[in-house]
């Protein structure tokens, strides 16, 4: 059969034809007005899918690089942090934090499962001296989504300020930076912004600049206050990524176009007729209290390898999922409904995943799934 | 929801992503050893597509154009011809040569139905005098199938030519050009070649070859004798559409990389897949008895109005289906499964249908059509 590509994976998404032509346009020079006018708007654009007044810097690199500019800039030597580390991007972090030196206190929690709020609250009563609290909305690796708002809600009463990784959430999960109340949020672009990867992002509170005021840590790349410089004058300090910044512009306009709640209502119904079809063909989802509308993980049974998932759907599809990371490798598989896609790309998904369990021997009813999703889909 | 371009027409049809960038590099000149090469790879391709040996020339026109090659070039005044008119595309033949003041015997079959190749021997047996026998392998506006292996059998013992309008057909449908004995072949660039419209081609036998030699028909643009001088020195007599040649040496060199026969195997079980799943859903074929493999016609029950099922498609999900043609417009829809299309295009195509049939309140088993699709696409 002949093969077309599906990108089905949690960052890279697929990125739709509207982008890919703005990006292909020739390139242009960056310190020009006409360059300059673009970053403001990518930038206020950013800022409405964040909804936020507060400032947006770009980055030219992925989302790790602007996590490490949340720890190197709003960190000094000796600081004590909370991180919540429930898998990969969790444990990314404290990683990071350690790196830096920071004193960093691991905040557990069962991949699969998300942190309770009341947990953070506990440590941030026994330990006054936090200074930041960092989480992931939603846990790329488990398909887990954290409740941001009620931990916003805890944190606010407090010095330490609240650092949400959003790079695979955001344009994807209800995200209210300035409703909850959050002081820092980091992104990506090749997520739910639709373009590929190389740009992050990060977004400031008064809250967080006052931290970034005193920091002793070392940067210069990823140092916010050159950043914040520069933007004053509407420039960045480095050479900027600038066709992925032309192709943001581009994915931004079909954000707002759709408007953001919709966009966000869309990956909602894509994700429940996901988990919905996944129950349908008897599997079982990794993240069943608290499932994101990012990615889908799920459990496969006794007796087959999640990896063999992965790899058929790949050899004979050329459809992209994922498999499991760290010591889920073999046990899960991740199905993505991020970015530019929607329900077909969830019918696609599901039918691929029908005809590859067949062929691995799992029971169940053939076209269930489809029919699920079709329910879920075409609902009202 | 978030929509996505799916063209699901018999004509333009996908172009894969191979081509489209090949389309984009910058153009050549046509009058150089490079465009030369790539203009013989092409044609030796395009033999390879129609499994013969004969000369093939490409013009750039829409594949009526090289309808009327065939008729300008083949044809004398005053010559009597047989033309097979059972749809739209049928008496197009008809037109044309009425255009040319050919004496033309209207071959006249139901539309939905297939000629009966008996018919057309004894056409021959009482009009011995007849020149030419103008045909279609695939009858776009019905979807029905012609058996040209045996109408070519049949004329072989006679002095006409057979003409075969393959424009929609090629590369979709079993064509044995050789081996069957066909003296002419039309074909178009947007149907089976998978590239966007604006090349034709015509394939022409030694016994062909005989009529254009004697043909006094007027002719310039489309002269055959004129193109195979320009060919023999690799050449064509009027500048080429150059970026679209190029863009069918990457598509050809697909379908021979996929190789032929399976090519055809693909588009029989994507034709067998739509039309079991259309029954399944409480709908009938209008060629039952001799359906295509490039497009499948859906009669529309009583109450619904057909033009109103592909509005809704178009609106609602950007699903780009057809209508019905002359006077079957309103009454039945229609689906290719053609070119650039797999398994998973007419998961689509059935998953849409299925939302837009339940919406207008057509009575079957939600999911049911989706299920048979999986049973046929997924059996050995």
């Amino acid at each position: 059969m002949l093969k077309k590509r599906y990108l089905l994976t949690p960052g890279p998404t697929p990125v739709p034809p509207e982008s890919l032509l703005a990006m292909a346009e020739p390139i242009i020079h960056h310190r020009t007005d006409e360059f300059r006018k673009i970053l403001l708007e990518v930038t206020e654009g950013l800022k409405y899918i964040h909804q936020t007044k507060n400032d947006i810097f770009i980055f030219s690199s992925s989302g790790t690089g602007a996590m490490e500019a949340a720890v190197a800039n709003i960190l000094s030597a000796g600081d004590k942090v909370l991180a919540v580390t429930g898998g990969k991007f969790g444990e990314r972090w404290k990683e990071i934090a350690e790196a830096y030196k920071v004193d960093v206190i691991p905040l557990e929690v069962e991949w699969g499962k998300a942190v309770n709020p009341e947990v953070i609250k506990k440590h941030l009563k026994e330990t006054p001296e936090i200074k930041a609290v960092f989480t992931t909305l939603c846990e790329t690796s488990t398909g887990v989504k954290t409740d941001i708002k009620t931990i916003a809600e805890i944190i606010k009463e407090h010095e330490a300020v609240l650092v949400v990784d959003a790079i695979s959430a955001l344009g994807a999960e209800e995200l209210k930076t300035d409703e909850w109340g959050i002081d820092v949020v980091v992104a990506g672009s090749q997520k739910g912004l639709m373009i590929p990867p190389g740009l992050s992002s990060i977004c400031i509170s008064e809250k967080a600049y006052k931290k970034i005021e005193t920091s002793d840590l070392p940067k210069y790349y990823f140092d916010i206050k050159r950043a914040k410089k520069s933007f004053d004058k509407s420039d960045t300090p480095w050479t900027p990524a600038v066709s992925l910044v032309i192709g943001l512009r581009a994915t931004i306009k079909m954000i707002k176009e759709e408007g953001i709640e919709n966009v966000i209502q869309r990956h909602k119904r894509l994700g429940e007729a996901m988990r919905q079809a996944i129950k349908a063909i008897n599997l079982e989802l990794l993240a069943e209290d608290s499932p994101s509308n990012v990615v889908t993980a799920v459990k496969v049974p006794e007796g087959i390898d999640a990896q063999e998932i992965v790899r058929s759907l790949r050899s004979n599809d050329d459809i992209w999922i994922a498999g499991g990371q760290g010591h889920l490798k073999g046990k899960i598989f991740r199905v993505a409904h991020l970015g530019y896609m929607n329900q077909y790309d969830m019918i696609i998904a599901i039918c691929a995943l029908e005809k590859t369990l067949k062929g691995l021997g799992h029971k169940f009813e053939l076209g269930k799934g489809l029919l699920t999703a079709e329910q879920v889909l075409f609902s009202q």
